[in-house]
């Protein structure tokens, strides 16, 4: 390994000392107590232990495995049997260590009773670092009160590909949008004091034909320009305490066998120094799917050696078959010990090594008015307005059809890692736990005069037609239909997205496109709303000869979210979300991402039309905005930083939210490169007639690329830039000269985050 | 550049030592005689060049460029134009140096009259290099006698996805089979002293989205592993005179302006010392479309150091662009006389430097018996059964109803490089000028005594459905419906495959899904024939509920592509092609290769099912082969080399040809390996009953792949290796243990030819 052992205290260097060879690989692997009722994991059904939970803790434990997100268990209950648990460890293991406990918490806690917040893609939407990072707090603040001490969010995959399952798990398709939101949530949960886990490293996302877990073709240009940003960002600027594997092997080269990127790239060149934990079962997925190790022994020595310290969620291959690999001479035991001095002063960090665990929480609120007003403010600003002719907002409508599959469906509001998709769809009749309004819910709230009427028409997946005449007849009947279609989140053919639900064809899922072009003949104006977790193929609906009236899409805006749809259509919310991926054209035509090179866009050597439906960044509100006087100095020298300002004035007569977008694109470079990246962003609010000067202090860094040697570097020469309403939009123009060259090091804060001073400039008096 | 300059003979360095940097550059760029009336190429259009040909011949000319190919001229008539241009070279320019005259060739000789071979997926399809390299000695042999040195065929790349257009040009979906039989087919050319060009080096067929001159989503040990190795055996095995770069760029860099792939891979690695020509207008489009030169003087100056030595079609950037560079003093001019070498010593080998250009020839006969004969044999190999119920051979049909857009169309039987697809289709009204009997004609001739009924149906791609129903009616009228649809192939959107002709949908192009599912609704017995270009996802027609009786996969015949079509029907001929590509399950799972690890075919953790409709290597016969006795020693020292031998029994009461395919796996390795790869391949002949060994000598460099630290490397362990129907099935199996590793040096002849002893070896007295 290149990098020696970790930094850490005397008292844990006293520890690792007193370890015996079974206590060190206790501390490397976590134990799922309640794993065996209820399989909610990938091939769990494999790789169920069979190890009893008193042999398994002898000599200490690493991590206890979803302690609360296995089977809705109330938190109060759980948390006295985990005090308890804890104190065991303490008194009956013979260094008495606690375990460290994690959890997912990917869209808020997955814990029964614990608040639901919108998918990441929300949280890309909303193009709102700030927000998100309270809504992390939050997260935190409840796992904290729980006893929970790492979460295992956020996802800092780069979308590549819509048709992957896992796309609704994402924050998007930019690596600085993906880095700068995931960035705001590690800090928010990690002010609570309990550690952020960033995965999966790396490379999960660009699978073959997007689907779950097959071989990443990648070079590692695109690696290190487009991948792993959002890594470095969030362990650089964030301080992210915890890093998870990707299952992918990129090249051939299965991540959790890769000294290469584990070790050289992320503790070398990042300059990650905590422990990095295996994706569920990925340590034997080294000999199971991989074929790279012969036995469960041979997998974790590779796995280990790579540089995985701790095996999750359970010890198929760092307990027995390594113990036994160490004992018979094959494997040398001091490979342990730089994982657990990483373990232990993660522990002694967290206060684990001292903590006495004397009183469980009495009583808790997980989902609490700090978390429902933060839920929905999140989602009020992550609905984006795709198309309207005017038909929104509807504020005087009194006759409203409200059809579709997803219209009043509380599942259709949340994730595939909520605790309600991903395990209470395992218990039906369980009540959620919490309060969650429907679309149908909210519209009856927001048109108290209104008459409004139901029809679900069709299934999200199903194949059953005998009700959209149903629906027909209501949206006939009525002066507006609005049609809430979308998907189910699940995982592993539970649902249409979601983790293992990856899909051949980017139609609207079942029998729902039917639906809508069955409603949209009627003539009533339809308001299409669209709940799902990946962007979906609607250009017949936004552009066909039956276009609906206006669409709405919604990445799954989590508890609170039918509320916002409904103030968005009545006009008492304006909308203000931006697509975080480009809505596409069709599955055949993927994988396409807006940052390509000329060459993978529209080119009349192809009769293949790649051309987004709606493209990165688009989105309409309720007014309009113009950016103007895009200013930045004429040169600049490469290593330096640039100011750039532009005035994003309220053309319109109502308030808004604008998200001043500023774009980049080198055209003559030593490698190809994007004909448009995100170099900067800032949302703000401006009322009508009101102006903001935007300015964004950028490093010329982020105009650098991986260059054919391999380092990072700024060239010399001209460098467009451009702000408007999306990436293609380029309203507000200037160009400007870097001089010279300069070879970012990794030292150097690869990635600067972007300084923005916006309402204390207001050009205007504000609001 | 790490190669120094190329040995040459002295009378070539004391040329150069004579040259201007005018006369220099001359020898760099072809010239279009004929480009200004025609466009026939991508892009031409931005790039027809002003220079007039006077001038441009000043200094003398390195190419001529498809004098044959470009318009319909009579080949005599142009063969004297011809030989008196070379004369006046010869007289008229200072040092009286002829020109290279190249042609495109891949489906033979695409000049008028001349021979039209089935194209290279017909040629993977017989699995029958030796019959290839016959086919190439003829068209090489019409080449020499029309005065043309160099044709630009084979095409080696790779096919990693059927949406590309260009997949008609390509041999196969594994890197053996196209280096076997693309090798075969650079000897047979070679044999007549024409030189082959390789194209397209490298990476072009692994296009995002398989969209034409898109970016390469790949990583070194893919391109190594995948993408090279029928280059490498092209120039070790089979001494290839030139090679051509590909238009791509591999993750980020555009070959051609990459030294590391010219220059370090190509003449370093793989020991190439001929000269490099680039693809047509590949030196502009560095600025045009790749945004990597500042203008053309720096594109052409790009490509020169990366190890471009010859610009064509013409001298866009090569010529008065790089003269300027070099005058301003940008450039050094001595950057130009490795180039010149290779190419004066190339026109040295072919005798140019000496030969007089006296007589013309008098009379030609590029479409005689011998070619009439070989394009007759290599279609009949290559069709493949791919589905039949029994009702094949339909020797005794006497009412049959032919139908479909192909049924009567000659152009149905070429490729998009045909003379008659890619010229005569701008010189509407001009003569085919070779006989093309269409499927139609076929029929007529082979069942002389039936009443053959034809009907169209619909057209390739309109959406015209007015005349299925007389269609439907000659069905219902028949008893046994030969419906024969496909692609029409043409260029960049004339056409449904073929260069530029990408497509994001694998369905059968326009209403032809239509017209087949409603003539099987007739109840009448249907023969689907399939002529195209490309693999479409026809699952519906052979595994749907309303199945066609009999389907055959006719990648474009050829000439004589008609005859064993109706011979396969009638069992005049026994059927022996098999698939070199995959029948795709749908476009939405793409891209797929059979050459996946585990991870990247159906697996429990995607909902995505990316299983082939039929495997690569599936292909039916009239009679049942079966193989048994799969024998290798048990163990194999790394680096040697081992027998395997196979016992392949007809079973069945016909004689037929099998092809015996010895499939490989490795179970653990370093990296991941593919489930199934084709190791090495035979066609054999057998009568009922008969059996031959079929013994492989195969060495083990050929389970080497790419290993962590980039060298090629045998490693020790287990290797599966079993024969089958196809690639999937593993009917006669057996393992070996390689003990050791061997480190695969590139002059170790990477990758050895597997030496094949059969029909020496019968097991019962043959034929």
């Amino acid at each position: 390994m290149t990098v020696p052992h970790p930094q850490a205290s005397a008292r844990v260097h006293d520890l690792l000392a007193q370890m015996t060879l079974e206590e060190k690989a206790a501390q490397l692997v976590g134990y799922w107590v309640d794993q065996g009722g209820e399989v909610v994991a990938p091939l769990a059904d494999e790789m169920v232990t069979t190890t009893k939970y008193a042999d398994a803790t002898a000599h200490g434990l690493g991590h206890l495995t979803r302690v609360y997100g296995t089977r809705p268990v109330d938190p109060v209950e759980r948390a006295a049997w985990l005090w308890e648990e804890q104190r065991r460890l303490r008194a009956e293991t013979r260094l008495g260590i606690p375990a460290i406990v994690h959890e997912e918490c990917l869209t808020g806690l997955a814990a029964w009773k614990a608040a639901t917040y919108p998918t990441p893609l929300a949280w890309g939407a909303s193009f709102d670092p700030e927000l998100v990072a309270e809504m992390g707090a939050a997260i935190g603040d409840s796992m904290r009160e729980l006893g929970i001490h790492q979460g295992l969010a956020p996802v800092l995959d780069v979308i590549r590909d819509p048709r992957w399952g896992r796309v609704d798990e994402c924050i998007g398709e930019d690596p600085y949008l993906v880095g700068t939101v995931g960035t705001a949530y590690v800090r928010g949960v990690q002010s609570a004091g309990v550690d952020a886990t960033l995965k999966h490293f790396v490379g999960y996302s660009a699978s073959q034909a997007a689907r779950n877990h097959a071989p990443v073709h990648a070079g590692p240009r695109e690696v290190a320009d487009v991948l792993l940003p959002p890594f470095e960002m969030a362990i650089r600027d964030g301080g992210a305490a915890s890093v998870m594997n990707s299952y992918a092997e990129i090249d051939g080269e299965p991540v959790a066998a890769s000294a290469h990127y584990l070790d050289e790239v992320l503790r070398g060149r990042l300059g990650f120094s905590g422990p990095v934990v295996s994706d569920y079962f990925s340590v034997a997925f080294l000999q199971t799917t991989h074929g790279v190790a012969g036995d469960l022994g041979e997998a974790a020595e590779l796995a280990l050696r790579a540089g995985i310290d701790v095996e999750l969620p359970t010890g198929d291959a760092f307990a027995a078959p390594m113990l036994e690999r160490i004992r018979s001479g094959e494997m040398d035991a001091a490979l342990l010990d730089a994982a657990v001095l990483r373990v232990l002063a993660q522990k002694e960090r967290l206060g684990l090594l001292d903590e006495t665990f004397e009183t469980p929480p009495a009583a808790v609120d997980l989902d609490g008015a700090r978390h429902r007003d933060l839920a929905r403010r999140l989602a009020a600003e992550s609905v984006v307005l795709v198309s309207n002719d005017g038909t929104l907002p509807a504020a005087s409508a009194r006759r409203i059809a409200l059809i579709g599959p997803n219209a009043d469906s509380a599942e259709a509001l949340m994730g595939c890692y909520s605790f309600v998709n991903h395990v209470l769809a395992h218990h039906p009749g369980t009540p959620h736990g919490i309060d969650l309004p429907t679309v149908r819910d909210a519209f009856v709230a927001e048109y108290p005069d209104a008459e409004i009427a139901y029809a679900r028409g069709c299934g999200v997946e199903d194949d059953d037609d005998s009700a959209i005449g149903d629906a027909v007849d209501a949206a006939a009947a009525a002066e507006l239909a609005v049609v809430v279609v979308g998907d189910r989140a699940g995982l592993f053919g539970r649902g249409t997205v979601g983790e293992g639900n990856d899909v051949d064809d980017l139609e609207l899922p079942g029998l729902q496109r039917q639906l809508v072009e069955r409603v949209v003949a009627t003539g009533t104006p339809v308001v299409l709303v669209i709940l799902s977790g990946r962007p979906y193929a609607i250009g017949w609906a936004l552009d066909g000869e039956r276009r609906v009236a206006a669409a709405l899409q919604s990445f799954f805006p989590g508890e609170e979210g039918a509320d916002p749809i409904a103030g968005i259509v009545s006009g008492r919310l304006s909308p203000s979300g931006r697509l975080p991926v480009t809505l596409p054209r069709s599955a055949g035509a993927q994988p396409y991402s807006y940052l390509h090179p000329r060459l993978g866009g529209p080119i009349d050597v192809t009769s293949a039309d790649p051309t987004p439906v709606r493209p990165f960044g688009h989105g309409l509100t309720y007014t309009t905005f113009a950016h103007e006087h895009l200013q930045a100095s004429a040169s600049v020298a490469a290593g330096d930083t640039l100011e750039v300002s532009v005035v994003a004035r309220n053309t319109g007569e109502r308030a808004g939210a604008d998200v001043v977008q500023l774009y980049a694109h080198d055209p003559v470079a030593s490698l190809t490169r994007p004909v448009a990246q995100l170099m900067a962003y800032h949302r703000v609010d401006l009322g009508p007639g009101e102006s903001a000067r935007v300015v964004f202090s950028l490093p010329t860094a982020r105009f650098a690329f991986t260059g054919r040697d391999g380092r990072r570097v700024v060239e010399p020469g001209r460098i467009d830039l451009w702000v408007g309403s999306s990436c293609e939009d380029r309203e507000s123009v200037t160009a400007i000269e870097v001089t010279g060259e300069h070879v970012v090091t990794h030292d150097d804060a690869r990635i600067v985050p972007v300084r923005v001073v916006a309402d204390a400039e207001l050009v205007s008096p504000g609001r």
